[in-house]
């Protein structure tokens, strides 16, 4: 049985041919070219659904699922919003019944299709409760409760990124202050790193830019933080604190088995992984934090594609 | 048909015969009489059942429902840890099994069930996915996700009274610091009003006490907000604030279509629900914020009896 998931990004669009047990036959990565508008997006994602599935013919494949940023209605099949596309009240659903009539069509919130492949093909086997916490340009989540996605009464759930850890915090997007996303979100980490140097600390990254630290990045962080500058180290160790700090929250309130971790910022590894854990097992009620497992996310960049031929399956009740 | 909710406090156990309506037939409060000890408590609440069970008798009892407080194993019947009682590890529902050998039995949490009360009888009736929290000298929650209790891996989900508002805040029972219940639970409330008033600030608090700051109580704080006393307005707007940044959080993970409010401290009003209400709206992701509606308990003080009974109900398939 063949499925395919397609996940959009601001960036990219990856788009892949699984099995049922989740195996990867055939793959594609395409610009999103969000620029162009929803028309062209759309088309983009129609184009690499064809692709992937041209070997075995859009005959054997049984369903398509759908990840797509932002705030999803999955009743009406609406992308409701989604800053990074600058999409609103988009009718995505629409333009894939037009172009695969017959066919049983999902759709999703990224992180929460992402969410679905790690519980079923990644970290999250045979757990019941569990959270996704994506670490990337934003910081998003997604949340299974009783071995089910939860979405929450208007499909916002698992809005992670957005709850506060500094009262009197910077302002963010959202409207609120002290966001967790304002401060741990790659670009939250490489701001955070650049403030460090414009007031005159010391830094290995300086050099590492050029000179020019809007070039710093999440990842420059975390290559500098390999070479053992101080400064890297820092800005690394204060990440674990703030994320361990959103995510003992979360556990106090959801109490899950494990809490899967992915995004760009999670492959910074142990230097990141380990003072969060402390953090996380600090802040916890005991009783909670003491069974929780913090595991990284297994599929890596392939858990939104494969999450989102998750989800086409899981609506067939074929997993 | 009748059932029994027995409601235990570290103070009183509320006890109550209800029809499934949730109406209220007979009911019975009495000192939980800690000190003495496990057996000496459990033995009045079986007092308690017997005698409000007595003119209908209990042989017409359908089934009974206990709310415990603290940390309880539904499973085992056991009281894991209970830190007002000073219990740890106490099998509560075997004394109960051999008092009421062919009774079905269910415990659960005391907010928990409390929480159900509401679902069912009381603000949350007709709604699938809500929030009950309750200020007092603790400050705790049950959650109802998808029209069910969600207990959580290890029976500790919904503590959002230990999660962290302020990084480096005071430091808490829990073992973390600056958890929410710190800071706005009735003794929190309190201590931060004596503070104020020992750092030099004037108030009419200090006269409504004698002088005896130690008297002072959230009641005070609410009593003379009332008389427009200007400390303890701020006071009870920084409550306001410090909640709603908790709340706000807890919205954004759960987005539940009504948050409800109960316990003591809830009982000052508008005073305290308005600009708690303004912090959670501006301090949400819009989409969730915009929906969720903030409103008092139903039940009141009763809903922890007519919850306990509602458990029974629920488990036997009544409700």
């Amino acid at each position: 049985m063949y499925f395919v998931g397609s996940d959009l990004g601001g960036t990219n669009i990856a788009t892949a041919l699984v099995n049922e047990k989740g195996e990867i036959i055939e793959k594609d990565k395409r610009p999103t070219e969000a620029a162009y508008g929803p028309e062209h997006v759309i088309f983009n994602m129609i184009e690499a659904i064809k692709r992937v599935a041209r070997d075995v013919g859009m005959e054997n494949v049984v369903g398509i699922g759908l990840g797509i940023p932002g705030l999803v209605d999955i009743e009406k099949g609406l992308s409701i919003f989604a800053g990074n596309l600058s999409w609103e009240n988009i009718p995505v659903m629409e333009k894939f019944e037009q172009e695969f009539p017959k066919m049983p069509l999902f759709m999703d919130n990224d992180v929460r299709v992402a969410t679905l492949g790690e519980k079923y093909f990644g970290a999250g086997r045979n757990v019941d409760n569990l959270i996704l916490i994506t670490l990337g340009t934003g910081v998003g989540s997604g949340i299974i409760i009783d071995g089910r996605l939860y979405r929450g009464t208007t499909f916002s759930a698992g809005e992670i990124g957005h709850t506060t850890i500094f009262k009197d915090g910077l302002y963010c997007n959202c409207g609120n202050r002290g966001c967790l996303e304002v401060y741990a979100s790659a670009p939250g980490i490489a701001r955070r790193a650049r403030e460090y140097i414009r007031a005159g600390h010391f830094s290995k990254m300086e050099g590492m830019v050029g000179g020019d630290l809007s070039k710093i990045t999440a990842e420059v962080v975390s290559k500098a933080c390999d070479e053992g500058d101080r400064l890297a180290m820092t800005v690394m160790e204060e990440t674990a604190e703030i994320l361990g700090i959103g995510i003992a929250n979360y556990i106090d309130i959801i109490n899950p088995e494990i809490v899967i971790i992915g995004g760009g910022v999670s492959l910074a590894g142990d230097k990141l992984f380990e003072p969060l854990k402390k953090t996380v097992r600090r802040r916890t009620m005991r009783n909670a934090g003491e069974k929780v497992r913090i595991v990284p996310a297994e599929l890596k960049d392939e858990s939104g594609m494969v999450g989102a031929a998750a989800l086409a399956m899981e609506g067939l009740g074929v997993i």
